[in-house]
């Protein structure tokens, strides 16, 4: 795992995403039972880049991707598991946050890709605890400052020992003029609900409180004296595992899990393959073609059948696949501005896979498949990228894959009476794999016309070009004559466009209707962070994150904007 | 009118946000029974900074302030009106948008300053069209593009002429590289809930879409040629006057209306004083004193009399002057970065004039005027700068004035047994002054126990400092020993901090709970916007902005981010 440079070549210093506990430097993953204990101790030398000692359980990247693995690890292996306690490993600090060193010395890019990552591990967090109902702790046994305490307050409790010195803290603020940026102070007001003026205390005092004060504006849910801070803790994780009720369906009395085998992405100069997902980057044009293959045959239709197919099974291995290409296009790729996304195969097989999908909803691991499909899509909606679908001979986009057109900023269907080319819908276009906002793409695509939500999804039939232009899933339909003209046109045009213009245009037109925690992280927050990530007093010369430990002190333009 | 340069001194050159119909130079406004007339004709040379003509009816900041004063007197002086028809006098042309070259050649703060205001000023037209029930038509005669169209977007309906060439349009992102930032991409999905893949199409289309497909795809609500535009519109405007439901209430068949007269502020060195605000600058400090105080006697309490006050009533003079205090602060005062909210005055008469307010909420005047101090304190809420509320012997924090507590970041409340400082509610502070999310400063407040809310509004008797910092009203109550030690540390901390991290921080903790349109506006659309306001892409030597209109043409970094 190493940084790309923003000036080198992509092929020299890919960063990947990939890891397992096995290979593991900065986390420990340990099983009891029904808890999980997920132990952080940074390695300060085993770093992403140069430049930078990880030092006091500081993280960059690598630590991130270590901790989603193990987030999503304990999801698929370890299905028994009920209460994941985090903690720290290292003497009196939970964790002080995102290196700042990492961050003074990394790209205006690179920093916001990295709190995109690392939020959307949060949000990982969360989304195991709201579908999933593992309990998420966070014991404190020493101060969490900054990404230290935003981590915390990604978990369900929070516990901080009580030994004179340890604190719960946001300096980024007052340290370093820029924002807690990992969604902390969207968390502070709109999760742990703290009163607006005790977060802007808090988020403006650079040692943070500790634990009697804590516990009183409501940052932590207790805190506990050192001689029986683990004692404390370990008898709060029996109660939450006595008491927890098991969502768990199926049959299975004390479900065992299915191993996440590495994904083997064969890297070639034009781009990538996977297995189900082929990757091509047109550089000189800036744009990538990337195709989702559906299944090749009618799929098993009974969880235990498609237990032993473990992650080999399609829904499974296909949006793994896809994640992966959509972490490599945003880090690896930044030039590459526009996605054009095709799909091909049976639709039959593809809609087998989804009625098994919603047949067997309440089984843990169909549940976890598709609540991964939906994270994966999220991080599509997410992603920095324009992407446009086109639907042509041969395509595929049938329930969970139509939702790839869905999420695309446009779309565009070959109208050929010659060649007939379609869409269908299946049951996980409903409400299944919901975007950040909490609708479905389709409520989302239909906000005027609620109504018509239901008649598409009630439509048993494929949409032909004429039936889907009409019900007003696709943008555009350009005949056989003028397909190929039209396309390249288009990708010309969007290519030419100012890329951060559409980003701004993107996150705004993506996202009608109702807005989320998460959607207020991504949308408010992000956009915040990211124009004071690149304002003089953050990171000028005279910066606060650039002086930063330096003997040299910031100054400030005290020009308020 | 003068632009203050960024480095010029504030004495100098302040912008003027007051002014009266007999003063527009590009706005006229004719009344026609119950109809306004509010008609664009923008003067080129008549401009606020050098180096820009307005052409094509594009506007600056002075086209804006005409536009928001004449929306203010309409409500407040033609309570008659129930249709309000914007058009344009230039041939060919409704409104080219914000003056690129204005944009290209200002400061970043002056660009953020600027959107901030003209979305207030649209923000404003929705107000009276929800809460005073006037409907607004846009009737384009001509092309509008850009501001144009967000401007037209904030009416209730817009018509097209259908001539062969005029067009709607939103040309920011494939001409500027900028967004639309005045509000555009979130209405056209949130208020006209345009599907977000044809949002997109038209956002990247320069020369955007004439009456037939706007029509289709929802941007107008028709068109008609140019023969028969008068005639439609007028038939238009004259079904909604018949149709209207009044929503006056009071005895008077055809209300007249009060005069807004020319609010007088005495400009000081140190500061500026009104009637019943005081402003004082210290400069040196970085931080203003203002200070609101409470009318000197019980007022009047029936709509006839406070008719014959007219705008010299305390709530509504008093909001005006700090309305002005404001827009001075924001645009005039850039390096102030903190201001100490302080009240002086009677709780009595506060809670008599809230009486007042409350029990003649149906009262057109009385609902335009409380309507007015709620559009005043949301624009404190915008204000990229802190405030501190200060709660000392003699001060009126009561009902519509405890607001200006509830908006600030914190409070300080004196604690000396020997010198009673008090706090009241009233019904004004249930839901009659509305933040941007719905909510009322309150309900923001105790959005982890919204039933603290009830409670308090039904404490009849006035909170002492004990009362008050029980209930949760106030962040800290320093006794009389710490009090002067503690403000000034408080003051001297929150000015030594990075200005862009606190505006940055202050928009993500102010608005806790739901997300409407307008804090989608003010939050995400703005930070965005703000984000590409420095991107070399834009502002760059090379930049899109910084290149309209020359020979050269823009070169962009294409790495996405």
């Amino acid at each position: 795992m190493r940084q790309r440079l923003p000036e080198g070549d992509a092929e020299e210093s890919m960063i990947n995403f990939q890891t397992s506990p096995e290979k593991y430097a900065h986390w420990k993953l340990t099983f009891d039972g029904r808890v999980a204990n997920l132990t952080m101790d940074v390695q300060e030398d085993t770093t992403l880049a140069e430049g930078y000692k990880l030092k006091l359980n500081s993280y960059d990247l690598g630590v991130d991707i270590e901790l989603a693995d193990a987030v999503q690890r304990i999801r698929f292996e370890h299905p028994e598991v009920q209460v994941v306690v985090l903690t720290s490993l290292k003497p009196r600090i939970f964790c002080a946050g995102a290196n700042i060193y990492m961050l003074g010395t990394s790209s205006h890019a690179f920093k916001v890709n990295f709190c995109k990552f690392t939020n959307e591990t949060r949000c990982s967090i969360e989304d195991d605890s709201n579908h999933s109902g593992r309990r998420y702790i966070a014991a404190l046994n020493g101060t969490a400052s900054g990404g230290g305490y935003e981590l915390a307050i990604a978990c369900d409790e929070i516990y901080l020992v009580d030994d004179g010195n340890s604190a719960v803290s946001l300096p980024e603020v007052p340290l370093l003029g820029v924002l807690p940026g990992t969604g902390g102070l969207t968390r502070l007001v709109d999760k742990r609900k703290i009163r607006r003026d005790r977060a802007d205390v808090f988020s403006t005092l650079a040692e943070g409180l500790k634990g009697k004060r804590a516990k009183e504006w409501g940052l932590i849910d207790d805190y506990f004296p050192t001689s029986k801070f683990q004692e404390s803790v370990s008898s709060r994780v029996n109660h939450l595992v006595t008491q927890t009720v098991s969502l768990r369906g199926g049959n299975e009395a004390e479900p065992t899990g299915i191993k996440l085998n590495e994904i083997i992405p064969e890297i070639k100069p034009s781009g990538i393959d996977y297995k189900y997902v082929t990757l091509i980057i047109n550089r000189e044009q800036r744009y990538a073609d990337l195709t989702m293959r559906a299944p090749e045959d009618a799929l098993p239709t009974t969880p235990e059948e498609i237990k032993k197919l473990g992650d080999t099974y399609w829904p499974l291995q296909a949006f793994r696949e896809l994640d992966h290409a959509l972490l490599h296009l945003r880090v690896n790729e930044p030039e590459i501005g526009l996605v054009c996304l095709r799909t091909e195969g049976d639709i039959k097989n593809m809609l087998v896979v989804d009625r098994t999908l919603a047949a067997n909803k309440d089984h843990w691991l169909i549940r976890e498949i598709t609540l991964n499909m939906a994270r994966v899509l999220r991080r599509l909606d997410l992603t920095a990228k324009s992407f446009f679908a086109f639907v042509e001979p041969g395509s595929c986009f049938a329930g969970s894959l139509l939702e790839l057109l869905l999420a695309s900023d446009r779309s565009y269907m070959l109208n050929n009476p010659d060649e007939r080319v379609e869409l269908a819908v299946s049951k996980l276009n409903a409400a299944m794999l919901p975007m950040s906002n909490g609708f479905s793409r389709l409520q989302s695509r239909f906000i005027s016309t609620p109504e018509k939500v239901d008649e598409i999804l009630a439509h048993s039939d494929r949409f032909d070009t004429e039936a889907a232009e009409e019900a007003g899933l696709i943008t555009f339909a350009p005949d056989d004559l003028d397909w190929e003209d039209e396309i390249r046109v288009a990708i010309e045009e969007r290519t030419s466009l100012s890329p951060d213009a559409l980003t701004g245009m993107e996150a705004s037109l993506r996202f009608a209707g109702p807005e989320t925690m998460d959607t207020k992280i991504y949308g408010r927050l992000t956009a915040w962070q990211n124009w004071i990530f690149q304002r003089p007093n953050a990171v000028g010369e005279k910066g606060a994150l650039t002086n930063y430990g330096k003997p040299t002190q910031a100054q400030f333009d005290f020009r308020r904007t």
